[in-house]
């Protein structure tokens, strides 16, 4: 009986995959992800079976890797930042525990796009936060609504994951009038695309200004709390220390 | 003019260090951190200064940095996890923004805590999240109540760093009951004790039966959402794929 590794990248370069991440990949037979991410770890994957396919075939892509590990393989089912945040390692289990499935499971976490963003713009994520899917494929719309609402009262500092697609635009503006309406719209807002990997690019902004800057699905938004301040060009909220 | 290196270094041990992290304490002439952190990258501060300072210094570390960075040192402040999520990033930036210091600084990511925890559960985390710290040293006990409550309300699986420590126990004791009032008893909780590093253990629990298990400040405490299940001994929370 094979094994799964559900393995998480990081960002995408080399210097932030752990090195759990890489022996992950180095141990297995067949490697399985979605093309974007398989381009980024070529340099450990030659000599091995690949397997890459499109988006929206997550439950394709975990029934795959259950088969190939049923036969004996070694699999490493590979996502981006890490898998246990809106990844694979959910549908993975899910899947298993359908199939019943005695295949073993491994789950390697990796750095998360948020701390990459994050990192990016200064430290935003100082004090307590939120992280809300701004995609609406898998959840009511009105559940994230309610969410955005309720972490707006709370004054949490929100990440925003998923906030725009080609097919989804008006997501990110109805978020941000929902925010409007818990904070002031000076509020600092972070825009990070490809945190931490090739082609980077921020932005500091406000939640008033924010939408005339380019969001799509490489990109992290990141808003402040009431406290959160822009200092020498970094997103910085306070956790309260006396200086 | 030197540069201070704020340095994630993950869980702790070197399997999840990205190299980014090892790289920039190498490329360090100075390594300042907590004691305990300092200890576990030992091997790669031969021939550093090192200078390790118990916890609650926050502050005095980042002076120092800076005084050294100044001085033109490369520096090297080095956090457990990922050092924007309640870490040394931001007390950093805040102390070379007070002293209008133009030394260069550098976040360097870590797989945080949460991530960590979640990879040892199962995947607990695959739905939107609220991360909370219980600890309310620096902010109002009533604020956290509050974002706790909202949290709740919201169905966001729900992060406690910070849950207890010697001097801070009820805290736990409140935020659960305050969970009791909008989610069930049978709701899933994971407890993961130095995740993802020597010494790991984990438990699964419900929210009715969570204080009955050791909890402590190296202790993270995973909530989860109405839909978060226990299959096959892991903490899963459905994303809402059709399987």
């Amino acid at each position: 009986m094979g094994k799964v590794f559900v393995i998480g990248i990081g960002p995408g370069e080399e210097n932030y995959m752990a090195p759990a991440a890489k022996e992950g990949i180095i141990s297995s037979d067949v490697i399985i992800g979605y093309k974007t991410y398989i381009d980024l770890i070529r340099p450990f994957t030659e000599g091995k079976k690949v397997i890459d396919s499109g988006m929206k075939k997550e439950i394709e892509r975990c029934n795959l890797a259950v088969d190939l590990a049923e036969e004996g393989a070694t699999v490493a089912l590979v996502s981006s930042g890490d898998p246990g945040i809106y990844g694979m390692a959910g549908a993975l289990l899910e899947v298993k525990h359908e199939r019943k499935s005695p295949i073993e499971v491994e789950v390697i976490p990796g750095v998360t796009a948020v701390s990459a963003a994050a990192a990016v713009l200064g430290a935003p994520l100082m004090h307590d936060f939120a992280v809300i899917s701004l995609s609406d494929l898998l959840t009511d719309w009105e559940v994230i609504k309610k969410r955005l609402a309720l972490a707006g009262e709370g004054d949490f500092v929100i990440a925003l994951y998923n906030p725009k697609s080609k097919g989804r635009v008006t997501q990110i503006e109805e978020a941000r009038n929902i925010l409007l309406q818990h904070r002031k719209s000076t509020t600092p807002v972070g825009i990070v695309r490809n945190a931490r990997r090739q082609g980077e690019e921020m932005v500091i902004t406000t939640l008033e200004e924010m939408l005339t800057h380019p969001i799509d699905m490489f990109t992290m938004v990141i808003i402040g709390n009431s406290n959160t301040l822009v200092q020498d060009g970094k997103m910085v909220t306070p956790r309260g220390y006396h200086l």
